[in-house]
């Protein structure tokens, strides 16, 4: 087998704490099946450089493996390119062919969110147009949690330990002082408040953390989001508040624009990074309320501090990348693996396959019975769900006091 | 000694990640000699208020002992309280006289920096003025790293592994596209580049990580600083910059400030907090080299970061605080205990304990042998100074995939 099927793999959109479990998943996995593996550079872009790299090489043994596992970032790179219709331009199509065809690949694998999923979707229903025996499935991955078809989608567990335990870290430091006070944490998350919502977990008995919560799906008002902190500030003197980047008011517009402003668009139609709701809920709230407040962003933390992964994500992208691989070894096209979960409590889940078009291009978002009835918080449902996804601790190896990782593949030019 | 010695203990300035260590010291040697141990609620101010706490009772044992270490923020509150001289106003004096001898309070500790050795230097002066027998001893604590007469403060260690394990990872997450940029990191230090310096541990073989580190005491024109970047974009795709929120220009004017711009000045005549040295230079690089430039804010996470404490630095803190009860026990007073190194490697150290006047009001910064030639970076002596600080994880106790934290005393009203 080996030689003559080797398997391509990739990944893309913004990088996730447990996307480089996947690819260890995908590799050792393929490996055990006597298949080689190659790596693009950059995603599917990278194809068109013709950046493609030996992973059996690069990774040599499990020492590498382990390190790729507790490396933040993407290993081989990312790109957020979005491939035509066959309609619109068949050319790429046409070269992406021709390059697996001389690279003798039978297996495409990407990792990737609803995005990444409409690339291999494409890429799937034109392979069985054209005849090809080569096979497309996608590996769930994205901090954002909006994938359709799976109880929940690696990185987000990682993210939200680190959400939940530096929202519970922010909360005490926040009530050193003998003063009135509110902290607005800006979480990733410019659709769904899935991130947002993972902050609940900061809660330890005693000690209620954050006090309100900010969803896209639950729009309100200053004038109510304010009014409740004064109520709030009444009973306590440290408020913090959890605000989703995508928190939004009634009229739909953002917290983080001007009611007049227009949004930049990005390759996929979908909104730019936002930043500025806590800047601007702080900068009003301080206003209003004479009291004093502090804006936090998480920025890119939020999907990078392997330190802080949750083992039961990493082992689960993990297993998702290699159940890809044995997906496409038995002839399976066009689909992606995913998570049902049996039980919360104890965690117990399965995995099976969904066809990838069920997937792509949508978004799922926190249901609203899972909100709290004032619309600024979530409710036990939320915790049952997302406090299995933050256990275990992957501890990374340390080395001179600090976690240790593989070198980038990205590293430098 | 017990009833007859009471031991008195407070938390003063910003919180550390090693605050409650020092305390978790203090009370447990404290114990151990047969004292009552008296917590100020927030400080020195809350004394004005008689905010008093029999720690004997709110510690139970040696479960909320280690628990108490690994909580971050300062389990007993804190202030910034500046004390007047007597020669200004003796009133706070005899109402915090009349209050230790109420409470039949035979030594006060303040655990603190620089503002608050000057309240524990003024209090000592004053009692032995008045024929007090109370000691008075001080436990360092910044994360500044900017006090004098020690190698280096508690707090400091853990602040520079959260620092350098957070820029190894956003350096890794910002190599993830096939396009050039600059991530400016902002990190705390309004005077001194001890945290921003810090950064420098994040690089590992192969990985050189951030690429610039802008300090206080090392001035640099945008001019320059763009020229650097433009070079390294040269030579690779993406560059890291850890920022000084102190940052400054060869006139003294701070990155963070129109050229024109006042600064506020807090109680202790020391600048504001300042926010805004790494935004105002992400958008100037990007518009003058037209590259995408992102700026990351560390802002109170690198002070309450507890998860990432340094098991080095929480151990110094706990013995610190035990020493401070030993020396008050001993009969001193006006001083504190500090930290001699002996030798980098392997890192040894000794404690002894110096005149408090010494250190007080006197603020400590990055030697200039210390600063790469450029400027822009800094050498392999500070690496060697920094890299025994943040040896060994004190990984907290993780109850429901979070780490746990002993109930807040300034928690709610």
């Amino acid at each position: 087998m080996a030689g003559s099927h080797n398997v391509l793999v990739g990944q893309s959109g913004g990088p996730t704490a447990a996307i480089n479990s996947s690819l260890a998943g995908v590799f050792e996995t393929a490996r055990s099946l006597g298949a080689g593996v190659l790596g693009m550079r950059y995603g599917i872009e990278g194809l068109f450089d013709n950046k493609l790299l030996d992973l059996t090489y690069a990774l040599g043994g499990p020492v590498d493996v382990q390190l790729l596992r507790q490396t933040p970032s993407s290993y081989l790179g990312s790109c957020r390119y979005k491939l035509p219709t066959p309609e619109q331009d068949e050319r790429p199509y046409e070269l992406l062919f021709d390059l697996f065809d001389r690279s003798r690949i039978g297996s495409v694998l990407y990792i990737g969110g609803n995005d990444s999923m409409d690339t291999i979707s494409k890429l799937s229903a034109y392979g069985a147009r054209e005849g090809s025996g080569i096979r497309f499935v996608g590996i769930p991955k994205t901090i954002d949690n909006d994938l359709e078809g799976t109880d929940h989608t690696p990185g987000y567990g990682s993210a939200a330990k680190f959400i939940a335990t530096s929202v519970a870290e922010i909360g005490r430091d926040s009530s050193v002082y003998d003063l009135r006070n509110v902290t607005f944490v800006e979480i990733m998350g410019r659709n769904t408040g899935w991130l947002a919502g993972s902050s609940v977990l900061a809660s330890q008995e005693h000690a209620i953390c954050p006090d309100l919560i900010l969803l896209p799906e639950s729009p309100v008002t200053e004038d109510a989001l304010i009014e409740r902190i004064g109520e709030l500030l009444k009973e306590m003197k440290s408020v913090v508040v959890a605000v989703s980047e995508g928190a939004r008011r009634p009229d739909g517009t953002l917290m983080a624009e001007a009611p007049t402003g227009a949004i930049k668009l990005d390759a996929f139609g979908h909104e730019a990074a936002l930043s500025g709701a806590s800047r601007y809920l702080a900068t009003l709230t301080a206003e209003r309320l004479g009291v004093k407040t502090r804006a936090v962003e998480f920025s890119t933390l939020q999907r990078c501090a392997n330190h802080l992964a949750s083992a039961t994500d990493l082992d689960e992208a993990y297993a998702l990348g290699g159940l890809a691989v044995r997906a496409a070894f038995e002839g399976k096209t066009g689909v992606i693996p995913a998570i049902r979960r049996i039980s919360d409590q104890p965690y117990l889940i399965e995995y099976h396959t969904i066809d990838i078009a069920s997937v792509a291009n949508r978004e799922r978002k926190v249901p609203h019975a899972w909100i709290r009835d004032d619309g600024m918080g979530v409710t036990e449902d939320f915790e049952r769900y997302a406090r299995p996804l933050v256990q275990g601790e992957a501890m990374p190896m340390f080395v001179e006091g600090l976690p240790h990782h593989i070198q980038m593949l990205t590293w430098g030019r």
